[in-house]
């Protein structure tokens, strides 16, 4: 592709250069930016690097934080005793989506991963043992996608926990609320039904 | 959604003003934003900023340009007697990619549509008569969307220059290279067989 200007050629360049935008994409998005008043602009390119440079990690938890401990661990209504151990920042938001749960997060920042080169040591591990040590955690619930790195991750966890007076769970795994039987994959509706619930009704 | 940080909303809202970005989206880009450096974020911004404040529009043609003429008005190499009239800045681009075009070009900013109230004064129309008035012009191209708009623009321009003495001319109708017969529509097909043309080998 050929560009008129060398200013929408670094645009483009610029936006192609995030996940799942292409050139296509970031051409049709340069090209809206071009109509809109230059202000505009400048108050999204600002909102962007206020972001990057402002944005800080919860020392407590690891998740994202206006301030140095997050509004999550600083609330004195959050249950203190359970920590909700999770990959990334999106899932802490994915769970407060649901107001469910009332406890504390830890945010691991990647699952262990040998193919890849990600170990133990290269995710946010130490400091929740410590915090599980520490505090006054009675239950560590690990919310860790039921992939083989996620499942590795929960039992590497588990292993480290297990010397401490803590309660290790998992998230319940089971046919999706919605979600038709004749859809569901065979581990997933086999462990289903091994584990089925008394009805209530 | 709740956002676990005011700076993470801002730009969220920031990349959800977008055209076909939803929230979604929108918040992978700025979780992917998170984990680049600051300095590659503030790149991105200035790329973007710097492009909508320095892009400038031919004062000949209406195409972005960096200079007050574009490169294609100012190249000693393009023909001077043919005019492609096209809607936007994306049409000269698809235009200059098929390397087939030596003319330049006249960018109307839009096309007439009534229901929307876009008129022609709206459009950069008159300068274009000017330039087809003063010029060396013998040939004025339409190439423009085969839509009800386009054509309504391409009857109304070729009215105002039925008194000039310049050539008229729209893009070829067809069946596209390498599309199927059956998935052509009526109007288009029909189109091709009136105005089939002798075979060359």
């Amino acid at each position: 592709m050929n560009y008129p200007s060398k200013l929408i050629e670094d645009a483009v360049n610029a936006f192609a250069s995030l996940p799942s935008i292409g050139r296509k994409t970031a051409l049709r998005l340069v090209l809206h930016l071009i109509k809109e008043q230059p202000e505009k602009v400048e108050n999204f390119a600002n909102a962007l690097t206020r972001m990057r440079q402002n944005i800080r990690f919860c020392t407590e938890c690891g998740n994202v934080s206006d301030a140095a401990i997050c509004a999550i661990c600083s609330s004195p209504r959050r249950d203190r005793r359970t920590i909700c151990v999770v990959e990334g920042i999106k899932d802490v938001m994915a769970i407060e989506n649901t107001q469910q749960y009332m406890g504390l997060y830890h945010v691991l920042g990647g699952v262990i991963a040998p193919i890849e080169g990600i170990g133990p040591d290269m995710l946010n591990i130490e400091p929740l043992l410590e915090r599980a040590r520490k505090e006054e955690t009675t239950e560590i619930i690990m919310a860790i996608s039921p992939t083989i790195e996620g499942e590795t991750t929960i039992f590497y966890l588990a292993k480290q926990l297990e010397k401490l007076d803590v309660q290790v769970s998992t998230l319940a795994r089971g046919i999706s609320f919605g979600g038709e039987l004749e859809y569901a994959d065979e581990v997933t509706l086999g462990r289903s039904i091994a584990s089925r619930r008394l009805y209530e009704s």
